[in-house]
């Protein structure tokens, strides 16, 4: 049966190529899986939305009689049966996906919030200062050099490519954007391999057109 | 077999209550299975505790011939095929468990790390200013107020107790202690509610004596 993928009907430049259905249209397309999306309205949140989604968040799946949020959960739903989440690796690769999802962005955040809210105050909130925002960006390095300890010698996280890749390189994804992995050799390899994936590519330029679309739609409705 | 929980040897004041090996201690509890505790020194991080856990970070448990660090990994781990984590509710519980450690955590984190800024500038930087925290605060309570939403009329975040309501529970009893939910009645209850379980009682219990226990032996040993 085919899947339904539900995100948002638009949204402006800033969090393009980073709003997380990304994240389910990239393992869709590594497991060969077809599907088809539908939209809900960023602003204001439907009552439909909130009742899929209590936080007003995508992505949201229905996948036959189950609907599914959390980018997380839906990965390990995805991934049950197939090479992103084989058997003999559950644990370490359930490991690694809470470790992108919990661990590396929990100290990600705290130093994200800070940039953006030199950007977009009205997002974000006011900025914080500099020696906040250095005292957060060293915490994150010092993380970061741990995650580049690890893939010392290694192409993927755990093992072969899996689901914790798809949650570790799209966490880090957003603080190469941010210029962070600059001196982060190791690191920027491991996002430009897993953004060569024909699976990525796919997923992005679908992604992107999607609000490419929808800013179409908008412009022949204006 | 018995399984084996590692932890910090010792932490000061601030963090008892609140240290991670206590979500495992409570699952453990919950589902009635015996384990012993080993230690890795707090500072200096051991090359051992490394190896274990690249983050230098703990719980860590070591099950038969699995070694296996994150709280959310471990949670589903020992819930398999237990009352924890029934077969049935296996997605929602897992999208419950993202959702307490991404979406509420990921928000809490923001703000946490203002408040305990100011109290302890020399682990957590300096502060970032009152119009900033109070950003983060408005955030925080509008996330708050959504598992509000989808707590009125349930007891437990995913139907019957899961490791899901381990993971949320633990994720606001940090923001219970801060004062956070003195206006939010339903999470009160459902964290007070959650504290009263027989497993969380003996868990803590055992988690204070621990540090107790190493404040001892600093004693005697000093």
């Amino acid at each position: 049966m085919t899947l339904t993928l539900i995100t948002l009907d638009w949204v402006p430049d800033f969090p393009r190529g980073f709003v997380r259905d990304l994240r389910v249209r990239w393992a869709l397309e590594e497991i060969g899986r077809p599907y088809h999306v539908e939209t809900v309205p960023m602003q204001p949140k439907s009552d439909t939305h909130r009742a899929m989604q209590p936080f007003g968040q995508v992505p949201i799946i229905r996948d036959a009689d189950l609907t599914l949020f959390e980018s997380g959960a839906i990965l390990l739903h995805l991934g049950e049966g197939t090479a992103l989440l084989p058997e003999a690796r559950r644990a370490e690769i359930t490991q690694w996906l809470f470790a992108a999802l919990n661990t590396v962005e929990l100290t990600s955040v705290v130093w994200v919030s800070k940039v953006l809210a030199e950007r977009w105050p009205e997002f974000f909130g006011p900025p914080s200062g500099e020696e906040s925002k250095a005292f957060a960006r060293q915490a994150l390095k010092t993380r970061l050099s741990e995650v580049e300890t690890v893939l010392e010698g290694r192409d993927w996280i755990a093992g072969a490519f899996s689901l914790a890749d798809i949650a570790m390189v799209d966490t880090l994804r957003v603080l190469a954007g941010e210029g962070m992995l600059g001196d982060m050799p190791i690191l920027s390899a491991y996002v430009a391999r897993a953004e060569a994936r024909p699976a990525f590519v796919r997923a992005m330029a679908d992604h992107m057109a999607h609000w490419q679309r929808a800013d179409a739609t908008m412009a022949r409705t204006a």
